[in-house]
């Protein structure tokens, strides 16, 4: 899906990371392998509930290029200031035009109340819930981001992650497609405003996180539980640092267009 | 896009069809179209919230083989019981068995608030607003549809309008095509779950609306007006009449996999 406009991504100057989601899972495996490639006086600010988990990422982030600070916040129900607030803080003082770029990693995500079938799906308020952290907060958060760094946005880089299942139906998860296909468009629709700034929707392909076992435990779907159990039994699900190391590969070798979705299984 | 699958849509037989967003442009026309074409002992349901609008639709399809009421409904507020009350209540007696064929076509939609930037975007109340009418309460009135002819599955079709914005980003109108993406991939999902049920996505293409003048007012995008502007000196915009036919026609000829996207611009 690739398109042929192509401007490496250099990371090799002061960097500013924003990365929600980054306590577990495809999160704390981009800030780890971000971590190592940032360079000096790099700025990484990770989000999500878990203060404790958080703080095992940072640890795992640990370079003499890079300072990590962690804040726990619930992106389902942070508000605009709250989340203006966090990237300012994280800023320590200096200015954004101190960095040379400055990214968003649009991790954070779930997938939703697996145990209700497609076709009785009727409980407005649950989805509402699931789009307020999957969507609405992502966009909001995204444009907080956009703010800060309003005075430099050709140096933006906004990562999302998405997925085969926001272009692709799956069986039984209804939710998570359509959350991930909204979100998916709004950075897509964004990218096509603002080209300058350097928009990548990055699908990780099936990965081994905790996401793999809730939906075997969860799942009314069979379809759904037979695919995901093959994953498990055939060994075809990739380590997050795997995919992770793919995805700033994609990053730095820049061979995408604005707001392409390229797939870890997508050909260089 | 219309896959190898094929199986034409006999409108000729007793049929069922609920029709949202009926008041006015293309659910009005395809309304109109619909009742020129089913068979006898038909009955249409046509919901929106104005009455009077609908009053007007209702006498635009008096045709010896239908009977069509309307009940004023605001689609973004109404109960899951409210919804499955009104479509019980339509058909009159009637047993579902006694239909050959039940459709619904979920044709309510808007656009949205054009004044916000996309990258100013924040207002979660707001996003939640748009999700309620043009997403939520979408899949909660086909559950509800889906649960009164539970009994007939295989007798059901089911029509989403959907638009080009679904599938290709355009500047200036993020929750249109994020919404549109959303809406459109819960029915491809639900296809691909129940592949008995014929499920189709059509976009109507460009079509002669308030739509287009809701737009121009209301944008502050200068690429969108001048893309809505552009459409409008041309003359490129197809009559509601005009869509509404093709929208049939793929019907009939049933031309299409489970919850394929068509546009009026397809090749047949």
């Amino acid at each position: 899906m690739a398109s042929s406009s192509s401007s490496h991504i250099d990371l090799s100057g002061p960097t500013f990371v924003v990365l929600t989601g980054a306590s577990q899972g495809i999160g704390r495996a981009i800030s780890i392998e971000l971590s190592k490639v940032l360079g000096p006086k790099s700025l990484m600010l990770l989000l999500a509930r878990s203060k404790d988990e958080l703080a095992k990422t940072a640890d795992q982030c640990k370079q003499d290029n890079v300072t990590t600070v962690y804040e726990s916040m619930d992106l389902s129900k942070a508000s605009a200031k709250d989340m203006f607030d966090v990237i300012s803080r994280a800023l320590k003082g200096r200015k954004v035009t101190d960095f040379a770029t400055a990214m968003i990693f649009h991790n954070v995500g779930s997938l939703g109340n697996l145990a209700v079938p497609t076709e009785r799906m009727e409980d407005v308020d649950e989805m509402r819930q699931y789009y307020d952290l999957n969507v609405f907060n992502v966009i909001k958060l995204n444009t907080q981001f956009l703010k800060v760094f309003k005075e430099v946005e050709e140096r933006i880089v906004i990562v999302n992650i998405t997925s085969l299942c926001a272009i692709k139906a799956m069986s039984g998860m209804a939710s998570y497609c359509t959350g991930k296909a909204a979100r998916e468009m709004y950075f897509k629709v964004l990218a096509e405003e603002k080209k300058h700034i350097k928009v990548l929707n990055y699908s990780p392909g099936p990965v081994e996180t905790s996401m793999i076992d809730y939906v075997l435990a969860e799942t009314v779907n069979t379809n759904l539980r037979d695919v995901f159990l093959s994953f498990k039994m055939q060994g075809t699900l990739l380590k997050p640092e795997v995919t992770a190391k793919k995805c700033l590969t994609v990053l730095q070798q820049g061979k995408f267009g604005p707001g392409d979705h390229v797939d870890y299984f997508d050909s260089e």
